[in-house]
């Protein structure tokens, strides 16, 4: 149910003491073939950690037969000394892949790297690269699991899904909590999928499924240095499905990893989904369900059990999307606590003792839709951040 | 040192009973003249409450003779009724006020509201007007303290300040802890100056204060649907300042009040500058600034104590300003801690231990700087608002 459902690809994670505890800190994920196509999306964080920046150029080159990935260090703002340890990595991983192998020839512009960890600080190198070499001795087929442990950081579980189709499937794992704006830290996946897709089918693919899941997830409004997130093609199963069935896989997937994410966000008590409906356009819904999303009022209101429509109607003033104040409708949980832009349901009517929280924006202005994914502000939020350098 | 330090103000603090605590709720500011100018800027959020739309009327009519604030409530999002409540309000301030003297006569469209408190409840009138009624007998040339305790909600200390011109003053105090973007609920400020000063003048030297002071606190990104800042001149003194003169005065006002908005606001543990400089324009070094203050991760990285630049780096990132990653230089308290976008001095030399943080952002890309001032995340903020209601 992970990287290695899908025909065509193995997988490892080891621990290579990158991290303190002694957890499983590098993972692996090699594409046997027949095929090797990659498509990528990637931080827009204009501030891009040395991996998000060489992986970028090896996705562009169209081929990727390995994805390393390394937890307890971003590589992030290490200057030209960082991107030359990312480069040192991919040499290493291709040229163990290679050796390890007579049917393997892996080039170093074939191997995707991602990181995640502390921003600001070297890789410790000495101990990196025994650990590659770690990685590739414990590739197999039931690998996907200790990898998605690898890639762990203040992930309290591993996230990983499997999505089918007809006779093909996609895999996935993910770690962090957010893409555009991950709590912590860095959003990684990397998704697997053993039909047979074109580099235009792949890339359609995973922008229109991202654009839906990871893209509307919001924890915490932080856009990290390194978000990645990969699609692999092994094309093992000899199908090829149309773009709209890959599309429905691959986003599939994402969904059921980005509600992962949400859900083990950190230090969140509440699961939280906005839904904005009756939007001039998509994008005015977006806009309005990420400024309430973002909006430490409502967040720890909600922490508290106050239905506080007054916090959600003063974020949604906040933004450019088509509406009348006097004519947004709010409801928490189903109960409608704001009609036309003022009081309507008794609050004390909300059920907020749950995990699961529903926020529901009508603004009367279209036929246009959309609902953003986040959680609420807890203690243990500020806890973990304050104490955790990240 | 308030509101009544300039001639020609009196002012009043009484409670109503608005607040269940008993303490003052209600506060009354009178400008007896001879002039009754006025200068206004009100929030930007979309959904105004109902004193900031009567409010704003009433500035565009150039008189105001008295500005009537309650806190214990915000009557926003209270549609037409609350429209009608802060209507009410003028009227009766009117009366009243033309009533106890036969050297004033008042017109509610002379009259600003102003309210701060929870948002979507109906005000209680059978309490507010009574306690209009009792300030109006409450107006002293030493009623400035009590006036700005009046407005107090969330705040542990009045805020107050005064700004000598050559034979003129300008007085002020102010409630909340932001202009665009308060910790919670709203940011209330009424000026007072016994300068003789036209309209333009008065607007001219008004904005140009709250650009470089009140609209550089970023607490917590949050924007109220209530923030007010209004500036009244009397006259009194007989002398006319310069444009300058005045703009000078204002601004020192509203940079002490913006200042101990700050120190006090919820939570805080810390009162940090952000100071970006070489930037290509003042608008880059604002967007960098801001990006920063409104970064929970940095909030809360403070919190802890972390010199966590990289947290910095990623923030900066966020932003349209002109920059390149490996050109940005990061300092706190004076440590650089980053240089070129990469590790520089060491981390260990910063001491956080106070609570004054300056944050130094050079972007290298120009001649232009600005400061944002914020304050940390902190588990009193997390406290404060998920337990209280606003």
């Amino acid at each position: 149910m992970t990287v290695t459902t899908p025909r065509g690809f193995r997988a490892a994670g080891v621990a290579a003491g990158l991290k303190a505890s002694g957890a499983g800190d590098i993972a692996l994920v090699v594409n046997d073939g027949p095929d090797a196509g990659v498509a990528g999306v990637f931080t827009a964080n204009r501030v891009k950690a040395a991996p998000v920046l060489w992986t970028q150029q090896v996705v562009r080159g169209g081929v990727v037969r390995a994805v390393v990935l390394n937890s307890g260090g971003a590589n992030a703002c290490t200057g030209p000394a960082g991107f030359q340890d990312t480069h040192a990595t991919a040499e290493h991983t291709a040229a163990v892949l290679t050796a390890s192998s007579p049917r393997l020839m892996v080039g170093a512009g074939e191997v995707a790297v991602c990181s995640t960890g502390l921003i600001g600080e070297r890789l410790p190198m000495d101990k990196l690269l025994p650990g590659v070499r770690g990685a590739v001795r414990g590739l197999s087929r039931d690998g996907g699991h200790p990898a998605a442990e690898a890639i762990m950081t203040t992930d309290t579980r591993p996230k990983t899904t499997v999505a089918r189709g007809s006779g093909w499937t996609v895999g996935g794992m993910a770690k962090g909590a957010g893409m555009l704006a991950p709590a912590m830290a860095t959003m990684l996946c990397v998704l697997t999928t053993d039909a047979v897709a074109g580099p235009e089918t792949l890339d359609a693919a995973l922008r229109a499924a991202t654009r839906v899941t990871f893209d509307r997830v919001d924890s915490d409004g932080c856009m990290s240095t390194n978000d990645t997130v990969l699609l692999l093609a092994s094309g093992a199963s000899g199908i090829e499905p149309s773009v709209a069935e890959l599309t429905a896989a691959v986003t599939a997937a994402c969904h059921d990893l980005a509600q992962q994410l949400v859900a083990d966000a950190e230090g969140a008590t509440k699961q939280i989904a906005i839904d904005v409906v009756g939007a001039a356009d998509e994008d005015d819904a977006v806009e309005v369900g990420r400024s309430v999303a973002r909006n430490n009022l409502v967040k720890t209101a909600l922490f508290g059990n106050d239905p506080n429509w007054g916090r959600i109607l003063a974020a949604v003033g906040t933004t450019t999307a088509a509406f009348e104040p006097d004519g947004v409708d709010v409801a928490v949980n189903g109960i409608w606590v704001c009609r036309g832009g003022a009081a309507a349901e008794d609050r004390a009517k909300v059920d907020l003792t749950g995990r699961d929280v529903t926020i529901r924006i009508d603004l009367h202005a279209g036929e246009a839709a959309a609902t953003i994914w986040t959680n609420d502000l807890s203690h243990a939020y500020v806890h973990e951040n304050s104490a955790y350098s990240t």
